[in-house]
C-alpha cells in the first residue's frame, strides 16, 4: 500500500466540514485530542496532563514541559523588547518544571523567523533566553533554527528532574487541605493594559513619548516575569511538603479548576484573602478594572498555586510570601469565593484562551 | 532594577541594523548564536551540535530532538494531506533519534492553529502523529495547543533512550573509515517536484485531476517518509557498531560535511556507488532533473549515512540495503567525488536551507 487508505486526496485539503475549534477551547480541544491515549513504555510516568510530562530512565525522574509562542497572539513587538520576550519564552518553562516541584536543567529552543528579523534581533532574543537559563543554572542544548512567512514564532521545550518523591502533581489534594498562593496575583495583566494603551497612543501619534514612571512593578510583572525557584528551596528547607501544586499562567481561576478536576475536590476561596499589590490596585483603578478580576482571569503572574493539610496551618503561616485563600471542599460543592460580605461567586475559569 | 538596563526601547523594534540572517545561513546562525554555550548540569553530555542532544539522569542516557515546521516553509497543505503531515512530522524525529542509535520513546508536539483549521482537520493531523507513535512504539505524552494568525505550526520532540556505549555521534570517524548509506536517495526530492507541478496544474484549471499512477515511489518518498528502526535493529543483530551517523534529511552533500567537520576528515565518495532508485532515476528525467543533484541536494530522505572501520568491509558487504559509497581521507583534502570517467568534483553542501 502506497499510502494511507483514501488519505491522498491532493488539492483537497479545505474539503473539511466547518466544525469550530473555538466550540470546544484549548482545553476541550486537548481532551478531544488526548482522551484514549494509551501509554507504552515503561519510561513514560505521566503523560499529558500536569504542568509538565514525568519519565523514568532508570535514575532520577525526568520532567519535561514545552510551550509554544507566535507572534501577534502571545506577544507583540512594538512594547515588547526581543531580550525581554527570549527572557520570558525560557522563564514561563522553567515555572512549569517548579510547579512539579522539580529542578529545570536544561531548555531546547526552536525558532521560525521571517525577513523581517536581522542577526542582531535575533541575538537580542538570545542573549533573554540565554540570560534566564544563566539565572536558572539551566543549559541551553538545542533547538531548531527555521524561517516563517510572516513574524516570529518560538518553541521552548524544558527539561528538569526531581527524586520520585520530590514530584507534586496536579492531583494529589484532599478534600480539607488549605489553598495557598506564592506573591501576588493581577500584576501581569495590568502591566499588559498599560503597554497596550501607550501602544495605542504611539500609533495616533508618532512623536508620542510613552508615560512609564511610577508602573515599574506592573511593567516587571508583564515583561520580566520569574519563576519561582525561591519558593520551591523553602518547601525543601522547610521539610513542608504540598499535596498538588500548580503555576498560575492563564489566572487564579482556571488553575483553581486544574487543581479541583484533577484532585476530584471543590474548593471555597476568599476574595479579600487573594493578594494584590498595592501598585496594581492602584493602576487597576486607573483603567477601571476590577483587580479581582485581574487575579481571577487576568494570567501571566507565574505564581505557585498548591495546597497544604490543614494540619500544617502553622507551618505555612510563618513561610513570607504565602497566602492562604481558602481550602478544598467536597466535589459537588463547586467553586466558590466568598466576599467579606458574604456573598458566595460561583468561579468559572475564564482564563486567557488564545482559541476563542 | 526594573528591568534589563537600557532595554525596554518601547515602540522601537524595528531600529536596528539590518545585518541579514540569509548572509549568515542556517548552520551559521546556529554557530553564531551557539558558539561560547557553557554546559553548567552533570546531566547535560552533549548539547547542540548532533542529530540530538543528550542526557544524564543517572539511569539510561536520555536522548532529545526537535522541529519546528511552518505552513507555505516546510510544507503546502494543497498537497500535503493533513495526516502524511502529522505521520512525517513525528516519524523525522524518530530519525534523529535512530541517528544517535538509540530509541525514540516519547513525543512532544506543540502546534498554533490560525482560524482555517476545524477540528476534523486537527483531528487528522492528529490521526497522522498518532498512527507514527503506534508504528514507533512511542508514547504521545504532551505538547501545547495554540492559535496563529496564518497558518499552521507545528513543533514536534522527540525522547529517546539508549546506553552510553550504544550511542554515536556525528564525531566518532576515522580517516580512512568506509561510508555507508541505508536505502535510496533522491526520491523525497523528485516526489516534491511531481507534487509542486501537479498543484501548479490544478491552479490554473480547477477541473484539472492530477496524475499520480506510477509515481507511487517517488510520492510515498516525499508523502510517507520511514525512519530507519530497521537498520539500527540490524546493527544490534550482527553486533555491529558504527564509528558516526547522521540521518540525511538536508540531502547527502550537507550531512557528509557534518560528519566531515565533527569528525576532523575529509571525503571521497564515488557518484556510481550513490544508490538511487529505478523511478527516481525516471521521474527524475521528465522533470530534466539530475538525479545525482537530487540525491546529493535534495534532502527528506531520512536514510542514515554512518562510517565503519575498513577492516569491517566485509561484513557490512552481507548487510543488505546497505551501500558503501566511499571513504574518510584526511581533512586537507577536503570534499570530494569521484566520477566513473575519474573526473573530480568538489562537494558543497548546497542542502535545502530554508533561511536563504
Amino acid at each position: 500500500m502506497l499510502i494511507f487508505a483514501g488519505d491522498l486526496k491532493v488539492m483537497s485539503a479545505s474539503s473539511h466540514h466547518k466544525d469550530e475549534i473555538s466550540n470546544l477551547g484549548e482545553f476541550g480541544l486537548i481532551r478531544h485530542l488526548t482522551k484514549d491515549l494509551v501509554i507504552k513504555n515503561s519510561s513514560t510516568c505521566q503523560g499529558v496532563g500536569d504542568d509538565a510530562a514525568v519519565l523514568d530512565y532508570g535514575g532520577k525522574k525526568v520532567v519535561i514541559t514545552t510551550d509554544l509562542l507566535t507572534e501577534g497572539i502571545h506577544f507583540n513587538l512594538v512594547y515588547t523588547p526581543l531580550k525581554h520576550l527570549g527572557y520570558k519564552a525560557a522563564v514561563v518553562n522553567f515555572s512549569d518544571i517548579y510547579a512539579m516541584n522539580a529542578q529545570p536543567r536544561q531548555l531546547l529552543v526552536s525558532m521560525a523567523i521571517s525577513r523581517k528579523f536581522t542577526v542582531s534581533m535575533i541575538d537580542d532574543l538570545y542573549s533573554g533566553i540565554r540570560l534566564a537559563c544563566e539565572q536558572y543554572g539551566v543549559d541551553l542544548i538545542g533547538g531548531d533554527t527555521t524561517s516563517s512567512y510572516t513574524g516570529l514564532t518560538l518553541s521552548c521545550t524544558a527539561i528538569g528532574e526531581a527524586s520520585d518523591i520530590e514530584l507534586i502533581y496536579r492531583s494529589g489534594a484532599s478534600k480539607t487541605d488549605l489553598i495557598c498562593v506564592s506573591g501576588d496575583l493581577g500584576g501581569a495583566y495590568i502591566g499588559l493594559q498599560l503597554l497596550e494603551r501607550e501602544s495605542k497612543l504611539f500609533e495616533q501619534e508618532r512623536d508620542f513619548q510613552p508615560v512609564l514612571d511610577g508602573y515599574d512593578y506592573v511593567l516587571e510583572r508583564q515583561l520580566k516575569p520569574q519563576a519561582r525557584r525561591d519558593i520551591i528551596g523553602l518547601f525543601t528547607e522547610q521539610g513542608i511538603r504540598p499535596t498538588s501544586m500548580i503555576d498560575i499562567s492563564d489566572g487564579l481561576s482556571s488553575e483553581l479548576m486544574h487543581l479541583c478536576t484533577n484532585s476530584n475536590t471543590g474548593c471555597k476561596i476568599f476574595s479579600d484573602k487573594i493578594p494584590i499589590h498595592p501598585e496594581t490596585r492602584r493602576v487597576a483603578g486607573e483603567f477601571e478594572i476590577d483587580p479581582l478580576i485581574a487575579a481571577l482571569n487576568g494570567g501571566e503572574d507565574y505564581e505557585l498555586l498548591f495546597t497544604f493539610p490543614v494540619q500544617q496551618f502553622d507551618r505555612i503561616g510563618k513561610l513570607g510570601e504565602i497566602n492562604i485563600i481558602g481550602h478544598m471542599v467536597e466535589p459537588d460543592e463547586g467553586m466558590k469565593m466568598i466576599t467579606p460580605h458574604g456573598d458566595v461567586i460561583t468561579l468559572a475559569a475564564q482564563g486567557w484562551n488564545s482559541l476563542i
